[in-house]
């Protein structure tokens, strides 16, 4: 499912990425950009903050008005036929307002959410309020949910924990999914030592948790460890929307977007790009 | 020269883009974005406006506070090796003065100018006291400038043809080379009918002049007829950005851009995206 999509001169899948902007280009719409590029998918881009940021902080956040938000949405939904939507982050209630309208209103085919709260360098990137539109407008909304731990355990309405096992990430999918999405991934892989049995630690692999109300799905991999990981979390959310525009269900898209990323880890693990956390290797260019 | 480049797990060299953001992902940051990565270049970006636009038009043009671009330059710069450098839309004259200003202090190395004035859809990109600044303070700090026709002559300070032939661009090309700038590129290739010899018009040719103070090259190249066509300026100019990051020096890389631009324009010449003029297809999707 990986891999540009042979097109044989016909007009590519187009999806959308709604999120901000990151100067370092390893997060953001320009983790979101080559994603779905690399997936072989044309991804228009509607820009919902400008932040200055690089591999290890980021130093500024200019919110875009909301309505320079709504005119770029207008002009991406009224001449391109937008078969999968990722939103990343919306920065302000008014945006998050917006976009839950557009979605309400059927314009955003194969909602992705990605709840982007705090950047990995640990800024917050939500107005306080926000929050509470994500839960009651937004996330209501989704084909899918993709929270971390802790973002999870916000729109669940209780205390992040620093540590959680898949039980845990199990209870706060079901109380996500009661919002009311068709779908929840919760992510455990941001967080080391997360434990896949009962019995012990097993800090060499990570699991994620798919539920879609009925049934839960254990996803585990083997951890990458490296330090070249900003833009993890945009890379899997924005992969899985060009997947849903390619035509996979939604476990076939997160399947596939976790291989995505997996292989993007492992091609960046070697860089030595920015002195923090770098960027992945979505284009595969160290496995060529 | 062009393609990826296999850097075996190795850092890939990275360039800057500072630029306007394109909604509909044809043009701007997107444009370059794009270019950079499928010639095995990491991009990182600069955003110094937000529009809303897609292949038909430019709806919104939300200026970028220049403390933020500052902030956002500051980023890049800080923490990143970056090789080579592409200006795109500046959108003010303030932020030009900023980009002149870090480009005195030695900070961008081989700077490539577009000198984005005025939308492919003839929205205006700039504001009128910023041709001063551009005139006076950043061409003059540009290892190459790649205006066009239209441009050329602003920055001349002359009066825009609509027509043009091969001795009128050269003529232009001395003058913009006269501001201070190692080179200068003056594409004809945007306008129809440029006459490539002085006895007819050669329609299904295009012309660029490229001119370093001394030799005067003419650049042919066969007329790619498409609607599809969007970016095309931008791509140019940062696929010569990123290919002097990979260590070309100028000719090459400006021979190196324009093959990849032409077989953009070839690959996405059959695309149905978008009403009006729609985008490239830098990464060769439509040729595998």
């Amino acid at each position: 499912m990986t891999g540009p999509r042979p097109v044989d001169g016909a007009t590519p899948p187009i999806a959308l990425t709604i999120a901000g902007s990151d100067s370092g280009a390893g997060a953001g719409l320009q983790a979101d950009l080559k994603a779905m590029s690399a997936l072989g998918v044309f991804a228009t881009t509607v820009v919902t903050a400008v932040t200055a940021q690089n591999t290890a902080a980021v130093t500024a956040v200019h919110p875009v008005p909301t309505e320079v938000v709504a005119a770029q949405l207008a002009a991406v939904l009224d001449d391109f036929a937008v078969a999968s939507v990722k939103t990343g982050m919306l920065a302000t209630a008014p945006t998050v307002r917006l976009v839950a309208d557009r979605a309400a209103a059927g314009d955003l085919p194969n909602l992705v959410v990605d709840p982007v709260m705090v950047a990995s360098t640990g800024r917050r990137l939500l107005d306080d309020d926000a929050v509470d539109a994500y839960r009651s407008h937004l996330v209501p909304r989704a084909l899918l949910v993709t929270p971390n731990l802790f973002e999870a355990a916000i729109l669940a309405g209780v205390d992040p924990s620093a540590h959680a096992d898949v039980d845990t990430m199990v209870a706060l999918a079901r109380r996500v999914h009661a919002l009311g999405p068709t779908w929840v991934l919760v992510k455990g892989g941001h967080l080391p030592g997360v434990h896949v049995t009962d019995e012990r630690p097993a800090p060499d692999r990570v699991a994620d948790v798919l539920f879609d109300g009925t049934a839960v799905q254990v996803l585990e991999d083997t951890l990458v460890v490296t330090r070249n990981n900003h833009g993890t979390g945009c890379s899997l959310a924005s992969a899985t929307a060009a997947l849903l525009a390619r035509g996979a269900d939604v476990p076939a898209a997160v399947a596939g977007a976790k291989r995505f990323v997996h292989d993007a880890l492992v091609g960046s693990a070697g860089w030595d790009l920015g002195r923090g956390h770098g960027p992945l290797d979505p284009f595969g260019w160290s496995s060529r």
